[in-house]
């Protein structure tokens, strides 16, 4: 079964590596960033040349001078990692950790209501990112990671966030395939849309089985200050015994928490 | 009063920028990063100019392929932020989103326990940066965040790493000056000797209204599995009242624990 956290993203159009030919400095820089990922977290300077598809006297240099500015560590053994200062940046990130800051106190509210997993995650294209994720040690296993990406299609955040996605964001991610993870992924286009005007409709989303057979998550939308959907939070429970109805007040109240917290205020009308 | 979070990292040998005309290309695409930070998280391309140093066509540029590789995302009203794609990168840093991963199960014991603040620091030269925050919602105020750097001599978590570091790392830190917060910041380099000598015996560090009047800390080592300092785990409470001696238990336990996750084990002697 593939990890879609190690795949690129399906839709980030300009992403796609231009012919070595042509490829900048600012993209040769960046494909040294780009060489490292969930499985490749620790790499030496030849795989480094190797996965960004460089020499390794270029290779060497970049990694120096990524090294030199903190966006690379080197280990003992003469591993490269990164850096602190990648991490600084990140917590500047408004979709990031910057969201996750002010999402924080209500996602520990919903854990202590309930020490199952609690998840907050935003769309990029047609995945979605984990940014937080804080789990029960007796809580069900979960796939996500912080920093993890996986299909829209596949999730209860997804569901949420496409859901209230632009209805082009929402055909694209209908007409590719639906890659299936259990039996009970939803793979078939038809379903999908059904599934997504339900979720519209009741204002959250259960996604049973899809990643895995014995989880089910329950996911609920956060919204900005103009009332667009931002983001999703979700609890992931073991799916054997679960009672969606049992948990879908809590995920939606902690949703509406986060969403007042970055100023949303609900409209007369408001779901 | 001056944030240390604002302020370029006082010991990172190679990270003075070169003269202008040397400048390589990483260098100029690295500038373009280095332009954000706490007080500058959302930048036109003006100010993204203007902060590295660049042309206004260099700028556009280089802010163009870092925005196609999703390093930065443009908001509706053209400001450019930091963007998912770093997150990505940055959940993978070893000492940032991999440790924090592992920490958190305890950090929330934690804060479960005790309802304060929770941190999780680790060193960077001469500063702490931390990398994970719990905080309660009648707890007190503290000027850290996730991501945020201060000096190692003015908080609790920065007295642990740096008792615990290399002996010139330390000579480094008691030699330059020692910036006060409050009267009761460690100013006096003879006497934050003593205090490391102390923090060393005791297997703890208490600081006390070094960053703010109301706030007081204790902190506790975090070791990898050589036995090695590898972080540091604090709890910050209102230093009206507080008595250390209840709170020091709860936090050294929390650092054994971190320590034992991340594969540590304790000597015959071991404090």
């Amino acid at each position: 079964m593939p990890d879609p956290a190690g795949q690129p993203p399906p839709v980030r159009a300009s992403g796609a590596a231009p012919p070595r030919a042509s490829r900048s400095a600012a993209d040769r820089l960046l494909a040294v960033l780009g060489a490292f990922d969930h499985r490749n977290a620790a790499l030496s300077l030849t795989e480094i040349a190797r996965r960004a598809g460089l020499s390794l006297a270029t290779a060497h240099r970049l990694t120096g001078a990524l090294a030199a500015w903190g966006a690379l560590e080197r280990d003992a053994k003469g591993s490269y990692h990164i850096g602190l200062r990648l991490c600084e940046l990140a917590a500047l990130a408004p979709r990031g950790w910057a969201l996750r800051e002010v999402a924080l106190p209500y996602l520990e509210d919903l854990y202590e209501a309930t020490h199952e997993n609690v998840q907050l995650a935003v769309r990029d294209g047609l995945d979605v990112v984990y940014i937080e994720r804080i789990s029960g040690r007796s809580a069900v296993g979960v796939r996500s990671r912080v920093g993890a990406r996986w299909p829209v299609h596949a999730t209860g955040v997804g569901l949420v966030l496409l859901a209230h996605s632009p209805a082009a964001v929402q055909e694209q991610a209908c007409a590719r395939p639906l890659t299936g993870f259990t039996p009970h992924t939803l793979t078939d286009p038809a379903r999908l849309r059904r599934t997504l005007a339900e979720v519209r409709r009741a204002g959250c989303a259960v996604s049973d089985r899809q990643i895995t057979e014995d989880a089910l998550s329950v996911a609920a939308p956060v919204r900005g200050p103009r009332g667009d959907v931002v983001a999703s939070v979700s609890l992931v429970v073991h799916a054997a015994g679960a009672q969606p109805p049992t948990l879908i007040p809590a995920v939606r109240l902690a949703g509406r928490g986060i969403s007042r917290a970055l100023g949303w205020q609900p409209g007369p009308a408001s779901a």
